[in-house]
C-alpha cells in the first residue's frame, strides 16, 4: 500500500500549534476560507527553497522546515506586518517519515512561536523543494516599503551580518553557533513592527548587505555610503574567522557585504527619528548598528575606518549566475 | 553577464493584461500590498506542477504557464469563488529566454479572461516546477465545501470526462482537441458560482472521478451510485479511442473514472434543486450531466446500463504510488 498526500497531511500536519478564529477552513478542502479583518491590509509573500541551491543537501530536515518558514516570515518583518497564515508546497522525492516529522516540528515549532496556522497547500513527488507562503497584516498606509528612502537618512542594520556564510565554510562540527544562524534564522517581525512610522525604507537581507541594499537604492535612483568597520559581527564570526586555516583575505569585510542567508532588517531613517529607532530597537536582543547614510549619488561607496575606500569583491548573490549558492 | 532573477521578473512579468485597483504594492518589494473587500471571505489555494509527474517533460511552456494557474483556479471554481489574485514560484533549470516568454503568455493569458492579476512570488534556479497560489472571494457562509453531501443526492459533473488522460495514450499529432484538454484545461469558475446556494457538496476532478468523489464523500462518511454508462464523454473521445490500435479493454470506463486532469467539478445536488442547477448550468458550454446519486453506504458503486455491476480496475492517482502521472 502506497502513502498518498492525504495520509501525509494527516500524519504529520493535522496536528499543528496554533488555531486562529479567523481561519474558518483551513487544510482539507479545495481551497482555505478565511475571515478577514477590518481595517487592516493584507501583505501576501513568497519564497522557494531548493536543495543543493538554497541549502546544502545535508541540512537537517528540521531546520528546512524551519528556514522554509523563517524566509518569508523575514519577508512580512521587512514590511512591518503581523503575520497569520501561512500555505506550503513541499516536494519530495519518497515520503520518508521520520524526515517528514522532522521537517514539520521544524515548521510548526516557528510557526507556533509568531502565532502562525497552516492553512494549506500541496504535497507532490519530485526532486526536494520547499515553497512557503505568508499572509500578514498591517494597518492602513503603514507597511514599511523599499522605496522611500532620502539622501542624509541613515542606514541601520539588525542582528550581525556573515555568520550564514561563514558556517558555509566551516566543517560542519565546529560553530555550531554560527550553523544555527544559518539553519534556523530569526525572522525580525517585532523590529518590523516597531519601525512602522520611523523607517523610511526597509529590506529584509537574503542575498547579501550589497545587493539587498541595491534593491532598496534601486527604485529611488540613490546612493549610499557604508563604513565596512562598523558592520555588525558577532562574536562567534570573529573568532571563527582567527581559526579558519587558510582564509582568503578579506573575508572579514566580504562576508558581511555579500555572504548572505543573514535574514536581518537594512533600513534607512531619517536623522530625527534615529534616537528613537535606537531607544526601540535596543531592548530587543537583536538590537541595531548604524552602517552609513542615504547620498543622492547612485552608487554603493565602501570605507574603512581610516576613511580610505574599499572595493568588495563580490556584490552578492545572482540568482543565475551559476555555482550553488548555500 | 548572468541573468538574474530581478531581470526576468523585469522582461516576463512586469508586462501583464490586469491592473486591480485593490492591489496596493505588486510585484517587486518583499511582500504585495492588497486592500481588502468589506463583507467578503477570502479564499486560498496553492498547487505545484513538477515536471515529469504532472506534465510530460516535452508539453509547450504555454501550455505549462497555462495549467499552473489553471489548476488553482479550478479549485477555486470548486469553492464558488470569485478570483483576485496570483503568487507564482518558478523553479527553472536555466533561464531560457523562448521559453519564459511561452510560459509568461499562457499564463497572463488565463489570467486576463479572468480578471487574476500576479502580485509576486520568487523565481529559483533548479528542477523545473511551478507552484502557484490564487486568492478569490465568496460571499460571507456561501463558499461551497466538500462536506454536506446527504444521502438521495443526485450528482453531476461539468463537460466531459477522460479526454485528457486519453490525449496521453495518443501520439502528439492525433487528436488536438483531446490534447488541448490536457494542456489547457479551462476553469470551471462560472459554473462553481452558479452552484452557489444550490449544491450540497463540491470538488473539482484532478485525481479522477472516482478519487475526488471519495474525497467529498469520505467526510460525512457517505457513499455512491455511479452509472457509467452515463458518464460525459466528448464527440473526440469517443472517435480516438476507436482509432487505438490496441485499446486495453475498459478503456471506456476506465479514463473518465480515473484518467486524471479533467479539472471538471463534481457536485451532489438536492432533490429540489436539480431543475435550477440543470438550467443555469445549461446556459454555460460545459453544461452539466447526472451520473448518480448519494447514498448513506460508504463506498463508490458503479453500474452499466443494464444493471449489473461495474468493477472498476483503478480508483484514481495516488501522490506516491510510483509511476510518472502525466
Amino acid at each position: 500500500m502506497s502513502v498518498t498526500e492525504f495520509d501525509i497531511i494527516r500524519r504529520y500536519f493535522a496536528r499543528q500549534p496554533v488555531s486562529r478564529k479567523d481561519v474558518l477552513v483551513g487544510v482539507g478542502d479545495d481551497a482555505a476560507v478565511l475571515q478577514l479583518p477590518a481595517g487592516q491590509e493584507l501583505l501576501v509573500c513568497m519564497d522557494t527553497l531548493v536543495a543543493g541551491v538554497h541549502f546544502p543537501l545535508a541540512t537537517p530536515a528540521a531546520a528546512i522546515g524551519h528556514k522554509a518558514l523563517a524566509v518569508n516570515l523575514s519577508d512580512l518583518a521587512a514590511m512591518g506586518a503581523e503575520p497569520a497564515w501561512a500555505t506550503l508546497a513541499l516536494t519530495l522525492p519518497e515520503p520518508d517519515p521520520d524526515w517528514l516529522e522532522a521537517f514539520a516540528s521544524g515548521f510548526f515549532a516557528l510557526a507556533g512561536r509568531h502565532g502562525v496556522q497552516l492553512i494549506g497547500g500541496d504535497i507532490t513527488r519530485g526532486p526536494l523543494s520547499a515553497t512557503v507562503q505568508v499572509h500578514g497584516f498591517a494597518p492602513p498606509r503603514q507597511s514599511l516599503l523599499r522605496l522611500g528612502a532620502q539622501p542624509g537618512d541613515r542606514i541601520y542594520v539588525t542582528g550581525t551580518l556573515g555568520d550564514a556564510a561563514l558556517a558555509l565554510r566551516l566543517p560542519e562540527s565546529a560553530a555550531a553557533e554560527l550553523r544555527s544562524r544559518l539553519d534556523y534564522p530569526e525572522p525580525r517581525l517585532e523590529a518590523g513592527r516597531l519601525l512602522r512610522g520611523l523607517a523610511s525604507a526597509v529590506i529584509d537581507i537574503s542575498d547579501g548587505l550589497l545587493a539587498d541594499l541595491g534593491h532598496l537604492l534601486e527604485g529611488d535612483d540613490l546612493g549610499a555610503s557604508l563604513q565596512v568597520d562598523e558592520l555588525p559581527r558577532s562574536a562567534g564570526f570573529g573568532a571563527a574567522l582567527q581559526r579558519l586555516d587558510s582564509a582568503p583575505a578579506g573575508l572579514y569585510y566580504e562576508l558581511p557585504l555579500s555572504g548572505g542567508d543573514d535574514y536581518e532588517l537594512c533600513f534607512s531613517v531619517p536623522e530625527h527619528s534615529c534616537a528613537e529607532v535606537e531607544r526601540r530597537l535596543g531592548e530587543l536582543p537583536c538590537g541595531c548598528t548604524a552602517i552609513g547614510s542615504i547620498e543622492a549619488q547612485p552608487g554603493i561607496r565602501c570605507y574603512l575606518q581610516d576613511g580610505t575606500g574599499y572595493q568588495p569583491r563580490e556584490t552578492g548573490y545572482l540568482h543565475f549566475a551559476g555555482g550553488a549558492h548555500g
